[in-house]
């Protein structure tokens, strides 16, 4: 920290460039809350071109909102601060004092943003659990309410019972989703375990949301700068930039230099919780040897990011000393980096492994600042043909007993879960999860279903992590194009951002989350339209969509076309649809054509019963 | 045809620049034949830098054959040549005399590469159905199931039934794939209709393959000019780059000008099956007017590319008057180009559609040059809310009663299918498409999951592929990034095919075909031991993978680095995974510890059962 900071006197806005400017079409509006009356609850209302309006869940906070002012020297302004003092259940203290280690050996950044930190009052537990199962409905979880119906100003459509939507009806795979999300079912729900709302009392900033199988599917990015490459700078923007795209949830993982002050410039503008992997710093704090952790420097680690804001914690207690065996016959070992320091610290010492014993120490620290538990997948498959095995199963059972233990002193838990594993598989994955782990919320880095596309795992991995969003995952970590290959940057980190949004809204709609396909029919409705840039606004990702088409038909006049280049002026399908439409319009197909189809598919419906009237009992080869 | 050539003069190899590099530590190798000894089935050989040798299916073509001499004036090598004429049964005729309208009204390229034609003689039928019908196993037979056993050196591990084999064993969802492929199957398979081989006896320069679904999951790249931009050397090369990359098959999408002359100069330069939509060059011929599309101009449009060598067609004979009426309801009307002309044209007549009236005259031409059918899915849906509706399936109806009536004239057929299907639907249109064309191979095109990713419709509509082909798709139809927005140039045509060799591999290893999984463990292993130029070169694309290391690590030291960037040489879990295999090897871990873990397993597995030692006969809540 003696180091001068090469940037100093320059506006600290000016160096990130944050990327601030609105969506096209697009203005942000806020829902105002019913049972607290200060809550404002952001969505992306796009406005199209035939004067209609349709509103999207918006994770981007108040970067896109033109008319916030953001300076990120001092962060984010609170959203949840007069809710955190108002429950009377917390107070200031004067906090962990800042050890020459915290940021690595070699920090040579500008002053951490930390704000004096709140913790539990003596005997008191600040989590949302413990206010959901005493039946408390929090203005989080009313936001989180609001937040996940959106405007449903289509929702009459879609709940009602046409034959279109009887065909379209999804399939909840168990799930249990309600018409519309009432403040007491998210309560229900957080009470039950099923969904957690990360939310630190140290993060103000944040705007609350659910992470849960009856919510919708979220997805989670990571960042951080690593001991190679990257600088903290880039690290903001990139949470700027991947919360722009869609990430629900972000996570810190630096483990190089100026880690501590890092993550105090992340948690002070981030608007989306945040989460972390405490070993990874616990670790640099002992020069990066595995044996040389122990309890009180993990412990110590915890309350340090506790007190800086950190939403959720990835905590590996669940690798076991008696699993590590389990590992020998793998292809690929242990994958996971908190697993394999975990496994390293077990065999060295020939212990339990120490998070494991102190897990009941850890929950008094989660449910002092509110913290979630992300249980580590330390035993993952890295590979297909590791998928599914004795050691991932086994410590997924332990995670479950854990869960116990948390829930028994009402700290939210989610589970983390594979990793690789090919398609036949998932269904089985999950339901093991769901069964062994109670239903606390699954959340998967992928899977990736084939292990031969370096360069892009990202495609591999939203194959199975859009199935396994179906069956019941609740949150996806994304993966990069870059993953097994190197360090993912700006364009990257929005590629697999972007093929997880795909991953996560294909979940939805194949769940029947309701209104989920408000959005695919109007844009649909908005290409048989010809409105192209409706039809732009309304995707994922409005600028790729208006630059792919602007490489092949530049004009402007091309956007208001009624045909495209693919087919081109002649043979346009939509425009001769339309043309069939109004002929048919005008000359009136007989009804009767449509009648003797219905005949002759009932005649060939007999025909496939052999002939007879009836189907026989002993059905014919 | 009269305008000179800008380029004539210059060495035409020179300005096409075909990529012709071979793979990075790859050479060709030939697998010969036992019934048929001049066969040679290509196949890729990858070297490790361990020494061992991975095996893989080769769809390039000599393009990767270093010794390949290839002149695109010429054409390709006949592979075919002698099997089509010992069997005795074709001729050699004048062929159709060209007309002014073949190439569009405004050709101004160099001439045709056309050859004299061939065709069946008189009352013989030269379809590889028929021949396999009469039990006889052709060439073309043998060769197929050569090319889709592969070098089977690994195979003995996968057949072994190994507890890691039994859990990982696929799921074939219905399809019965065996062990070893023998050309006797697959003549059974092509015999009973359930797998086809694309091949006109005028494409004597194929490299046969199969479609079925008991054979590896093919892909199929569209390529072509269009009316707004273009070149026919762009389209060869394209052909030349789609085929390197994993293509199985490519169909001439050309609907501009030099339509004919393009054509000539793909198939004679195609190592894969060629497919069209005569409809398309019909349509030309009659100036885009789709009423003024006959019969006679149908049928003269088929001749002329059967005697080119087009190896399937793609038919939308299966759109009757009367579906069209099903479609008044949808969101998106007919979005398949080929479908709307001939809705266009039932209405304007309010006639049947001539395409089912003379279905059987169609037959009569695809069995004089063993063209395959490609039942065209005209009313295929375009949006997620028009899935699996009436209309596509009244459509699909009619196709399964088309395929029985190519069947009796023992022409080869494939069913297309969609298009836009979310996932909780996609395995009743298998089923549907299953039961209703009797296992007919079924060939989609997605399907996309979702309708709102315009710019990433490769990612959202690989999720619909991967899932379709492991429930039965037999050939996948690829999307580009530019789906619904533009032409896909090099780079987008590049990245539709791995996403779509990602989908195709997922579901060969979740179907379980023998030796899939074997090049996933091989990459895998390569991973764990650091060997980052095999993990690179075992790839679908090798030269991404290694650009992505080399943009953050790009030292060549990096290449044998024992971590890489995204953890940083202190962090490696695969080393330290490393270090606690030679701990415990050193040390050795108890045996105890496993067998107290095996204990405890058993403990919650009891409790699991309500604590009595015995599960009851009535289930307990």
């Amino acid at each position: 920290m003696n180091a001068p900071d090469p940037h100093a006197g320059e506006p600290f806005a000016e160096r990130l460039a944050l990327t601030r400017v609105p969506f096209p079409a697009s203005c942000k509006a806020y829902i105002p809350g019913q049972l607290y009356t200060d809550l404002r609850v952001p969505v992306r209302d796009i406005t199209l071109t035939n004067g209609e309006q349709v509103s999207v869940y918006d994770s981007s906070g108040p970067y896109t909102d033109a008319q916030a002012v953001i300076d990120v020297r001092r962060g984010l302004a609170s959203v949840r601060g007069g809710w955190i003092a108002g429950r009377g259940d917390v107070e200031h203290y004067a906090g962990r004092a800042p050890l020459a280690g915290d940021d690595g050996p070699k920090s040579a950044e500008a002053a951490a943003l930390q704000r004096p930190p709140l913790r539990a009052k003596a005997g008191a537990n600040v989590t949302q659990m413990h206010y959901a199962r005493r039946g408390i409905v929090t203005p989080e979880m009313e936001y989180v309410a609001l937040r996940e119906n959106g405007k449903r100003e289509w929702m009459a459509q879609y709940l009602a019972d046409t034959d279109r939507e009887q065909r379209l009806r999804g399939n909840a795979m168990g799930a249990d989703i309600p018409k519309t999300i009432t403040p007491e079912f998210v309560r229900a729900e957080v009470a039950r375990g099923r969904a957690i709302i990360p939310a630190n009392i140290n993060h103000p900033e944040l705007e609350p949301m659910a992470i849960g199988r009856n919510f919708r599917v979220k997805i989670n990015a990571n960042i951080g700068n690593s001991a190679v490459t990257s600088s903290i700078e880039e690290e903001v923007e990139k949470l700027v930039w991947a919360i722009r795209w869609g990430a629900d949830n972000v996570m810190d993982l630096s483990t190089g230099r100026n880690i501590h002050t890092t993550r105090d410039w992340i948690v002070r503008n981030a608007p989306v919780p945040i989460g972390t992997v405490p070993i990874y710093q616990a670790l640099e704090k002992v020069g990066g040897v595995a044996e040389d952790l122990t309890w009180a420097i993990f412990r110590d680690t915890l309350i340090e990011q506790a007190e800086q804001g950190v939403d959720y914690f990835t905590i590996h207690a669940g690798l076991r000393l008696a699993h590590i065996q389990l590992t020998a016959g793998r292809r690929t070992g242990i994958v996971s980096r908190g697993g394999s320091i975990m496994a390293k610290w077990c065999m060295v010492h020939h212990r339990e492994s120490f998070l494991y014993q102190h897990f009941e120490d850890i929950c008094e620290i989660m449910k002092a600042y509110d913290v979630s538990f992300s249980l580590g997948d330390g035993l993952r498959p890295g590979c297909a043909s590791d998928a599914n095995d004795q050691a991932q199963f086994a410590e997924l059972h332990t995670l479950g007993e854990l869960t116990r233990l948390a829930w028994k002193h009402d700290v939210q838990t989610m589970i983390e879960g594979p990793g690789h594993v090919p398609m036949h598989m998932i269904e089985a994955n999950m339901a093991e999860q769901l069964k062994t782990c109670h239903e606390a919320p699954f959340y998967t880095l992928g899977p990736l279903t084939i292990d031969i596309a370096p360069g892009y795992d990202h495609i591999a991995s939203a194959i199975g992590a859009a199935m396994i969003g179906w069956m019941g995952t609740a949150m996806l970590c994304y993966v990069t194009p870059k993953e097994h290959l190197g360090l993912p940057n700006r364009d990257d980190v929005k590629q697999g951002i972007m093929a997880y949004k795909i991953a996560a809204h294909a979940a939805d709609v194949a769940k029947g989350h309701p209104g989920a396909r408000a959005r695919d029919d109007a844009l649909s409705q908005a290409r048989f339209d010809f409105r192209w840039q409706d039809q732009f606004n309304l995707g994922l990702d409005p600028d790729t969509a208006r630059d792919y088409h602007d490489q092949t038909l530049p004009k402007d006049a091309a956007k208001v076309a009624h045909f495209c280049s693919m087919c081109g002026p002649k043979f346009c399908s939509m425009k001769i649809t339309r043309e069939v439409r109004d002929f048919a319009a005008q000359r009136g197909l007989a009804e009767t054509d449509a009648q003797t189809l219905g005949l002759e598919l009932k005649a060939a419906e007999f025909q496939r019963h052999g002939g007879r009237l009836y189907v026989p009992v002993t059905p014919v080869e």
